[in-house]
């Protein structure tokens, strides 16, 4: 028995892979374990389909339909070892991963940690605005949105209900724009009728962006085309405008203009989650520099993949996009290419096949690029995204029961997880009243 | 506009409730509002089935599947007011009830505030025991379960590992005996599947309880036959047996026996949810001593439902039983009775119609004491358990899903929700780790 329990990889070599995400996951899928053992570290015992987030934070779906438990996607799987720790740092020259629970050898490294939220270091937008990148971020935001409007139901006060009232959104990118088009269909459809006591129809969604258009990397058609669904749909749009501060009273933008708001989403940045321990030069943007094996300059037996890689070539001169696809097809590539020198066969270089981008708005509102300069809006646009969506969810019971809750949400109108499951009423208390329980 | 933005009652007369459970909201369901306006106060947005609470703990249903949003229960009934806060206190001779969020005037006040655990004054086991009365404690309690498992798949040593293979349940009531019964199904079903590395066989569930059988108010004969099916199902029980102290490492019982063991499940003893303010001689044993048109001794206008209502009659000398029915028929009969004086007829008394208790074991395996001395286990009992919790649940959003969820369940012996979605993976570095990072 090795340490944490794992069992010597014998006359095999041991991978070890961390992070479960689409490129990790998919690299352990396609590995051949008759060749390597493979062991697998997240901070988290589950797989996020992280494309979906945005509906667990705004009460369509329930947080464990878009979860895939990682033990049992590779239930079964021979020589496949899943730990739960946090990783704090590699060690190269040992070949050590140093954890939480203990260092484990490995043979090779698979570093497929993926991005984190990045604040640009305002550390006041960082204590008071509200990520959308975990779980853990889609339950916080949905617990706030429903708490606030709890909280603009029992007061009478203008400029608290103003501040109440705003909700702001940083960041044009498809989370940006998917999160806002789910608010403002919340509105509509479901609090207008929850809240009688109050005017919802004044609830007010900002949407900052620091560009001039929406959805930088898809076509301009559908940026124009997600724009114009936004506007529709009574989004207030910003662009230029750049988040300067936040103190969890009052938006401050770039240009000096305040937003008085109790609710700041950020979508506006990520930076790779970096484990230390590599030499420097291994990094740049805070991304690892790989090679078309996706090997990590100046090791050999180190390899990232996913959004925390950094691969250029003449098509992708500042790097491949940071979505799901991509990490998927480098996980996958990998793999086999562990495959083939296992036996005796050649590794074939990382190739990105695009095969399209999607971002949906609302109900039958969306926009898609396909290959071959396609771009569709709308209902088929929709269609599409809805069918690519339940596809690569992660087992079947998730997949039916997306589907069933996507089926139910279209035809009720509905949102069926509007649950504050923490509330924290305790800090909202005015001092009087915390010092005087007793009447 | 009166306080917390509720809108004067005019000429109605104003009903507050506090508490959103069975009692709560078959009183407000019945509550004709054509003739008061009712007031709903809940520290949660939603109606918590608590029967099923068990099943969110051992990852066979979903959080949500078994709340239901209150103001979606009541959306469309007229002159319904619910708001989100913390009851403080009531002062009866204004007839006000203290919140969080400032005072709310009633004309009658209904308290259903039901239980919450009590410990018995023993602060180490509040501290480090485990209690399961609400949706956070469910939460709390799944992710602690997997969360040890983790765990102990990453140690070799044996008095951890011990510690962490050891649950104990303190409590052979109906809660107690169905969650140990579903982690009997976990082990043999889902976790010796998914922790390879680890002999789950060993895996220890111990069921403390102070009298000498299970199930206390049920009939002897579904008592010996819960006691049958667990000790089928390899549950190890204690009987004559009360946990005197639990210091998160070792549990150890009155007649001085020590487990050491990582989880201790509180399910032993409740107390009324007593709101501040009322007379002291309208209490015994932390219920409000009511009549049998439920009114609170010594206030007109104040009546009491449900689990913290105490009221006795030659049937019941000790008191109704703490079970869903007693709460549900209080509620309604309450509201029929608002509803008669408003149309000048006369009340009726409360009068309990048992319908008998059922108790899951697990798959197959249920018992069920019908009226007219009807007893049943196994299958049958198990298929009525299904039907009448499927039935009783809120919403048909929730029924189907529950429904589905435990078809794929009974199927394919899974258990979907195990995930650990908040993990404290922090708490259990050593020193030395946290301290050095940098390999």
């Amino acid at each position: 028995m090795d340490a944490l329990n794992l069992p010597a990889p014998g006359d095999k070599a041991r991978i070890v892979v961390v992070g479960g995400g689409f490129a990790g996951i998919n690299f352990v899928d396609h590995l051949d374990t008759r060749n390597y053992q493979v062991v697998l570290l997240d901070r988290h015992n589950y797989h996020t389909f992280a494309p979906l987030l945005y509906q667990v934070a705004t009460a369509g779906l329930e947080a464990p339909d878009i979860c895939g438990p990682l033990r049992k996607s590779f239930r079964g799987k021979p020589d496949f070892h899943f730990r739960m720790l946090e990783v704090r740092g590699i060690a190269p020259e040992q070949q050590l991963i140093r954890t939480g629970a203990g260092p484990i050898h490995y043979d090779h490294l698979v570093i497929a940690t993926g991005t984190r939220a990045n604040f640009f270091g305002s550390q006041d937008i960082e204590a008071h605005a509200l990520p959308l990148k975990t779980v853990p971020d889609a339950r916080r935001l949905r617990n706030h949105i429903f708490q606030t409007l709890e909280r603009l139901d029992m007061t009478n006060d203008p400029v608290e209900r103003e501040r109440l009232m705003t909700f702001v959104i940083v960041g044009g990118g498809p989370s940006g724009v998917e999160l806002a088009g789910a608010l403002s269909e919340l509105r509509r459809h479901v609090l207008s009728r929850d809240y009688p006591d109050t005017s919802i129809e004044q609830l007010r969604f900002i949407l900052v962006e620091g560009a001039d258009q929406l959805l930088s990397g898809f076509s301009d058609k559908s940026s124009s085309d997600a724009r114009r669904n936004l506007e529709d749909m009574d989004i207030e749009l910003r662009f230029g405008a750049l988040l300067a501060g936040y103190d969890g009273q009052t938006a401050t933008l770039k240009d000096g203009t305040t937003i008085p708001t109790a609710t700041v989403i950020w979508g506006a940045g990520v930076t790779g989650d970096i484990v230390e321990g590599l030499r420097q030069d291994s990094l740049e943007r805070a991304r690892y520099i790989v090679d078309d094996q996706l090997r990590v300059r100046g090791y050999e037996n180190v390899h990232a993949l996913g959004d925390v890689a950094l691969l250029t070539n003449a098509q992708w001169p500042k790097g491949h996009p940071g979505v799901a696809q991509v990490a998927i097809q480098m996980g996958r590539r990998l793999a086999k290419n562990f495959n083939a020198l296992a036996q005796g066969h050649a590794v074939k270089p990382f190739s990105y096949l695009d095969k399209g981008s999607l971002a949906i708005i609302g109900r039958n509102r969306a926009v898609a690029d396909l290959p071959k300069n396609l771009h569709l809006n709308g209902f088929p646009a929709w269609f599409i995204w809805a069918f690519v969506h339940i596809f690569y969810l992660i087992g079947w019971r998730n997949r039916a029961f997306t589907f069933l809750s996507w089926v139910a949400n279209y035809v009720t109108y509905n949102r069926a997880v509007r649950l504050v499951l923490e509330p924290s009423l305790e800090e909202e208390l005015p001092e009087a009243e915390k010092l005087t329980t007793h009447p």
